[in-house]
């Protein structure tokens, strides 16, 4: 079997068990991003082993988890976003330190040497944004005060969580210093004020550049250019790419034909998302976690993981009240593909050992899972009795009339 | 700079250089799918060497041209290439035939071996339909007598095609059977006997199959999931993945969720297939071409390639009129992305040379480049004074009402 061959049918096989995933947990009434992942967990390694993880599958799924932090981005208003600043920074703020004191303390405790602690506290600490925003996207609860402010946060957490992973590589390196800390904060945050400030300026004074091209019948392939390039920006600093694709989206929703690109980009991450999805749980390792000391050890450092995180970004959003709070702390909780490029990074330098490796990978994917279930209660409860199709000033993401309104 | 980044920045570059060619020909007058090709050169290895030829850029641009076709399948009904079924075989058939012949005695004259010359041969037959089929789309001429005759003719002439390269390969390895070639015969017309007469039957009894299910908000994953499964099986057995699309599209146009289907897939298409013409141009190596010897016998084999296909599918086709067959024969000229993989193939058994290998992949990339600007008159020419916007019974791919009608 040639080898594009084999992709083909990879991509088949993820595509077929995330829908089969879906449709059970829909037909349960349980949320269908978590059967989605189970099914990635059936057909990978650690079941079927029809799904493998390698170059091509990990590049969909993160253009699917691309993909969607670029819709919500979309959806997100700069000056909404803004508005809940000061508490998002409180809630990515706290939302970092007390994961990572956590993880820190935990590791000296078990006697780990310094650069293991430091990574296994970097693993704890990022939150993963796209299960929560996919979530909150599908109970139309995005736009609400609770969703604006998980969406600032998980920017902030990304910025911090760079600088502690520079931390950790240059601890593990024997090379750390801290002016490199520092300037990578500052490029960071230089990122993202010019592709935020600029960005929107330049929208908001044209705001039909993105049809203007006359090869741009429609403004998908424009905003594609910039979700794509953005999100390699992002990338190349050493932010996540999905911030870059979020920053992405909410410039190039300054545009005149917004609605007609959310109608274009959903069948587009339609396509993309399961692949994400079902890529988390194909990272599964049971083999590697069926003893009981790493079971526990599993359990343990999830527990940790949830719990520092959720009281964290609960006290830094308690001035919201405490049932927002509750929802932007659990919503902070998912640490997903981040925890896993982290672990897997504290591998390659020798920092970790592949049975934390193992354990810290099913950490990330716990803490995936344990989230969704909850959030429609805790949506109803913090954001009051509003319809969940309704939304304050965002369209629903079908198909709209203006959509005819491209033009050549 | 880590891997995926890397990626990210290669398709980033991609779309950005297809788009940037497609907006310069658009704004010329020039066929915009030469453009695009022309951009993967100067963003490819052979200029600029910002985009590569991988793993990943390579499954892009596979998928590009997969939903290409799976397209085009939509808009095609199974009894009107049924209609013209005859035509379809005689030019399928002799549009192999003479490429072949001409390849291997050019071969033979000029002193190669057999396995030489069986591969080259083989790298000369086969018609690439992407182009074509992509030109006759925009055209609103795929629906037209010729336009369907081509499509026949481009599943009968893969059906050749792996029958030729089973005998090359066998050959090359000195295992050459008639058994083993008369097996594959079997396997391809059963392949393709099973999945248009069996889906197209499942499909007319439950047109409503493809929204059935509870996942299935819209038919979009139903129909990636049966057009990944129809690509990977085709190519599985030894077709092109395409032809599996192809398929797949035809069976699921039978669907009574064709329309919405249709209007989703547009955008996903438009997005992927960017990446297919610019990794075409990607692959031009200029240096192994620099120099007089090489760039005559590329010229030469170019000529032999267009003629002798353009020669043999005219007189296939010529029942329906000099004018049809004059535009049916300039429409399989494309070797495209199918003489490159032959070419490949033949590369690593040994068969033929890395300078035969760059002239012969140079051929492909020609004989698509020079298809494009004559299709437009050709076109006018064959089927009349046709409205190109107006199509006999094919929508056109636009966005369209009873889009809404999709159920969960």
């Amino acid at each position: 079997m040639d080898h594009i061959t084999q992709v083909l049918l990879q991509l088949f096989s993820i595509l077929v068990a995330a829908k089969m995933g879906n449709e059970i947990f829909r037909r349960l009434g349980q949320p269908t991003v978590v059967g989605e992942i189970l099914g990635g967990v059936i057909a990978g390694p650690a079941l079927l082993g029809v799904y493998a993880v390698n170059a091509e599958t990990e590049l969909f799924a993160e253009i699917g988890v691309v993909l969607l932090l670029f819709q919500v981005g979309l959806e997100t208003r700069l000056h909404d976003l803004l508005r809940v600043g000061r508490t998002a920074l409180a809630v990515g703020i706290l939302g970092v330190l007390l994961p990572f004191a956590g993880g820190f303390a935990a590791a000296e405790l078990a006697g780990g040497d310094l650069s293991l602690a430091i990574f296994l506290a970097a693993a704890l600490t990022a939150t993963s944004v796209g299960i929560t925003s996919n979530v909150l996207r599908d109970l139309g609860a995005l736009n609400t005060q609770s969703g604006r402010i998980i969406l600032g946060a998980a920017v902030i957490d990304d910025v911090l969580a760079i600088m502690i992973l520079s931390v950790a590589t240059g601890v593990a390196a024997g090379s750390f210093a801290i002016t490199n800390v520092l300037s990578l904060l500052l490029v960071a945050v230089l990122f993202i004020a010019v592709v935020v400030i600029g960005g929107t300026r330049i929208l908001r004074r044209r705001r039909s550049i993105l049809t203007d091209p006359e090869f741009a019948e429609t403004p998908l392939l424009p905003g594609m250019i910039v979700m794509l390039g953005l999100a390699a920006l992002a990338s190349l600093i050493g932010l996540a790419a999905i911030i870059g694709a979020f920053l992405a989206g909410m410039v190039v929703g300054e545009s005149s034909e917004r609605h007609a690109l959310e109608a274009e980009v959903a069948p587009v991450a339609a396509f993309f998302t399961p692949f994400f999805f079902g890529f988390i749980g194909a990272q599964v390792d049971l083999a590697a976690l069926a003893n009981v000391e790493s079971l526990m050890l599993l359990l343990g450092i999830t527990a940790l993981a949830v719990a520092s995180k959720f009281v964290g970004a609960f006290v830094g959003a308690l001035g919201q009240g405490r049932r927002r709070a509750a929802l932007i702390g659990w919503g902070m909780v998912p640490r997903g593909e981040v925890g896993i490029v982290v672990a897997g990074l504290g591998l390659s330098t020798g920092a970790i050992q592949s049975e934390i490796y193992s354990v810290v990978v099913g950490m990330a994917i716990l803490t995936t899972l344990v989230v969704p279930p909850l959030l429609p209660m805790l949506v109803r409860r913090a954001e009051g009795h509003r319809d969940p199709i309704v939304e304050e000033d965002g369209p629903s993401p079908g198909i709209e009339d203006d959509d005819d309104g491209v033009q050549g």
